[in-house]
């Protein structure tokens, strides 16, 4: 469906990088649960660009709730929120259109959309759009911690730098919902800020690995053969620019082990059942087994860099030389763990209404 | 939508391990399209387990198409096809029904069917039924070579052993289409075979990776935000059992990368655009870019073995071993291949008659 | 999805009336629920011609579940339903593939298949293929009577005669139910019989009006704006072959009413809240209200008949006449009530399924 | 999908009559194509209220179009439309919160979301929100146009009063989208208009008959079994406020009917197939002919009335008697007329994007 994602909720995405406003619409959403604007505003301040390792275009992310909530409360109907984009400079990109950026979706888009898409700034297919998602997944991810599931995500690795892994999971996404850059410690923090800073007075950019925990996962969630928890995920995971890799649990390392070495033991403490290890990242044929779920994306390096490349005058159909100028990041790699954040909110959200039912997540009695 | 996958070419997967037969419904095929079951019976064969690499539990897989096709052509309503289970011997199963395997879908399966599930050889999740994705998956497979975009899968990694990179795409495809065992050289296979078969005798079992390239596809097609080329083929490839991870072009190797490093330069001859590397695997912004396909999937080592495991005995809540007698893989990965050929062949023919009409496949005039 | 339809409990169909079999896939359907054949035995029946007011093509309708049943219960996933076609005789239909039957899919069918559709008896597009909706409806159909909700559906005119209107629903329905000819009183059957066999006499044929009330049915149910009670029920209505109008509660006749006689007045006896009258059919704003659902369904009269009609020879592009011979049915109403009531039934556990969560069928603790 | 239809052209609607702000997304449509803001004004103008026979309450409906279209013309990706409230007088409401209204959605809707809806003016389930649907239909009709294809709607029938039939597609229609009524006559208009004062003074309120031609559609257009253009277009039909009936062709009429009286002949000049007589209103087995494609909707009296009724007190829960005050339309289907013709759009250019590829919408060249 393009746009729009998700069966029992679902999100409808819109808007450009330069145009009016962006915007999203949250279907499905279970009626009478209170909205956490404060909890959306957090989320939207993580994702915002700040200081040296950002782009100097920073967008005020004022949000309006324009319909589906009454009174602090989700109506049951669908709930819009509009972003206008205020910080627009549409001449700094006049230039790209002729030339498309590598490893941007300008010239994909130029052959599908045969030029009429809008190309300024990136268009509909800007991170910028993120904002929107961002603030629909928020609204979700706050109320599946009022139903005792919690998300988070950290810059695992950077540019040979890598974080700790998780371990008290209930600490560390707390930790990760307080800070404002995404690691599990304040030294992985130091390190990747100034790899980040080098990069960008290189006029280069990096990207990394992002790595995300979700406790508090009913067992038995998931709806195969093609709608897993894992499909589910990686759909809208891929939706995410910049995401060229996911993996779940072990992920790409179950290729150098043995079934003896990569299984899951089963283990009781005769009151609930639990597996010793979590290889496969709290999922089994597509289905939550109750343990943590654990899954990692690739970010690849934001493809905007000052350094002169290589592109084709479209035009002219002859090779050319494009160097950037205007605002762009060196990385976004801590500005998109909020949006992973969200996307599983929703998918999750979308996963549990189905099994239990549109009132599921009303849970302030 | 559960078992059903596909918004303008679906199919829908149906049937258990050891039920009376397994099957799938294509639906929204182009009509007038010649079927060519000596494609799907290749197919099918590349499937099923042969020789000290594989379980002894061989089925014949004749299939029958018993709706869709008539004179040999597509009629452009559901085609079905069914694939009886010949070689079911339950009573090896019994066992298992009160003690999950590791790593299995059982303990989940357990969790959202509440026991209804037909726990029989892993029931609706056993591998089996990629039997009927593969039938379904190689009738488009075949359609989509007429109209020149070709598809292979290779082992890439296996326990340490690496096969080469695809080099000359269309010939590599060529050689994987008709050879028994899916890697680029036979100094390869020769290896991986020998390593399938050593890890066979100390009841063990291996994963691996996966790779797979796909060339002739036109430039723009990926219906972005969310139908993605990398969002839909992510969410079937997760769909196949054992599958732990996906990546696009570098994919996970993008994490030590600089922009600089990443991006692939836009270059012209005068008559086409390409990019000089391909990193994002033919893909930017979601959409097509003209270039090769690739990508490479995580395989997770087949989860019975028969060393000794730990599990629980659900009915008496307590800890136990689990040791697997009866006919299971060592390895599924080079059965693997095929199924990775044919939800990409359902998932690219679906974007594909989305852009272009339902009748685009019909290319024998 | 063309040949799938419904949200969180579908039906995927497939066949052709003169192919090897037709079928049935249901997706979704709640785990553990108890299979009642007989049921989908007798409703297989209503819909088999027999007599003198029915084409002599007559087929045993065995079917046969080759998946997601187990031990008499279902399973929670794929439920796929097989029905042979044994009494097939093609050389009747030979003569129409040229000169298309007036009020026939077959031209309409040739524009769009390119004439690569299966012509034989209708093909895909024969009401042959309502045995299989009918064999998957009925499934459900007995599932919800469990959970106290009741469909039946009778003739309410034909030809100039009507049936009386419901009185006692649940007795009305109880009467339907175990009826070979559904009709309200012994009376009408045999007015409604005698006409039909009388039509049958004059080579001609008879549609008239099928009305249905479903009891039991909670308030709230429904899905607005888009997937309202009445646009789910009226998209599969008119997926069965020669319904061509439908109409909730006063329908039409609401042309010839003010607000003041046609407003349904709340009411209560200090328990339950209920309408005085029913002219919403139990529907208001797209969603139940509590009262007994009531439609109609406009049945045109049986394309196929003997008399002599005029129709374009494709081949010569002239003006020709056609006289059918073979075997076909004066009158598709009697046999189209439990088609009727199969569809309400698919399309009621959907939204119940929707609202309530994936194991609300469960009723047999 | 709740508030999203259409497959491959999709709307999502949202918003409340006394909220900010309504609204619409269409995703999917082709780029490149001539966005007619004049056009969509003037469809919002036929479904404004004005004069004696409205509600005073008049909206200016000023639309904006936030996302999508650049330079006047669709970039592809999704177009949002807004529509300010602006002139909401909420206070009118309040006392209806505790009596639902007879025949409204409001004790319906109270089951559904347990009182979190928005009750003001009817919130998201009021007619209001056809505005949003209007102004994205409109924008879809004019594109058809300009591919040949043209869609108008008259009143046939309002409360004893008949309009004339179509005679002339192509004047009528013109006609009817160049008139402030949508009758066919100024006799009829003029009656039809005294006849809704009358009503109006009388406190009450009247419904009818709507009935839509289109023209220039190509044979073979429809998605059978389940996806065929009454299924699809009778989706969306119901889901509009005050819709009880729709009837393609003769529709209930065909129950008087016989076969030879019923079907409609093939004939040929030569040149082209057509019929004779166009009973089934331009589909046959859910597919067009080519004719032109007629179906009529039966419209129910507006509930809202100013004569006392009979209803509950849910807090007291006895019975009482409520007396509307506020604004109140006396009648809306000749307000209704224009929706009707932009939802038909919006489903035909669902069904032709699906057969013809994203792209079939661009015509300007």
């Amino acid at each position: 469906m393009r746009n729009t994602i998700g069966n029992n909720l679902s999100v409808t995405l819109f808007g450009e990088s330069h145009g009016e406003m962006i915007g999203a619409v949250i279907d499905g959403m279970t009626p009478g649960v209170a909205v956490d604007t404060d909890y959306i505003r957090r989320s939207l301040e993580k994702r915002r660009p700040s200081g040296k390792i950002s782009t100097p275009r920073v967008e005020a992310d004022e949000f309006n709730i324009v319909s589906g909530v009454i009174d602090g409360k989700t109506t049951g109907t669908p709930i819009t929120i509009l972003i206008k984009n205020t910080n627009t400079k549409s001449a700094d990109y006049s230039k790209l259109f002729d030339t498309p950026r590598p490893s941007h979706a300008d010239f994909a888009a130029e052959c599908k959309y045969h030029g009429f898409q809008d190309r300024r700034g990136g268009g509909h297919f800007s991170g910028r759009i993120t904002a929107a998602l961002v603030a629909a997944g928020a609204l979700i991810q706050s109320a599946l911690e009022k139903a005792g599931i919690y998300i988070g995500t950290h810059i695992k690795e950077l540019r040979g730098t890598s974080d700790i892994d998780f371990t008290d999971y209930s600490e560390d996404i707390k930790r990760l919902r307080n800070s404002s850059f995404p690691t599990l410690t304040e030294a992985t923090e130091e390190k990747m800020r100034s790899l980040i800073e080098k990069t960008a007075k290189e006029g280069d950019s990096v990207g990394g690995i992002l790595e995300t925990a979700v406790i508090g996962l009913p067992a038995g969630v998931g709806e195969p053969w093609f709608d897993t928890v894992e499909s589910c995920l990686a759909h809208i995971l891929f939706s995410v620019p910049a995401i060229k890799g996911v993996e779940f649990g072990a992920g790409f390392a179950f290729a150098d082990m043995t079934g003896s070495e990569a299984n899951d033991p089963f283990v009781t403490d005769g009151e609930r059942i639990y597996t010793e290890t979590n290889n496969n990242g709290g999922i089994n044929g597509g289905i939550t087994n109750g343990m943590p779920l654990i899954f990692r994306c690739a970010v690849k390096p934001t493809p905007s860099i000052f350094k002169a490349q290589r592109t084709v005058s479209l035009s002219e159909m002859k090779n050319t030389e494009l160097s950037l100028t205007g605002r762009h990041d060196p990385a976004i790699i801590h500005r998109a763990a909020v949006v992973i954040d969200s996307v599983t909110a929703l998918t999750l959200a979308d996963l549990l209404l189905t099994r239990y039912g549109t009132d599921w997540l009303y849970v302030e009695k």
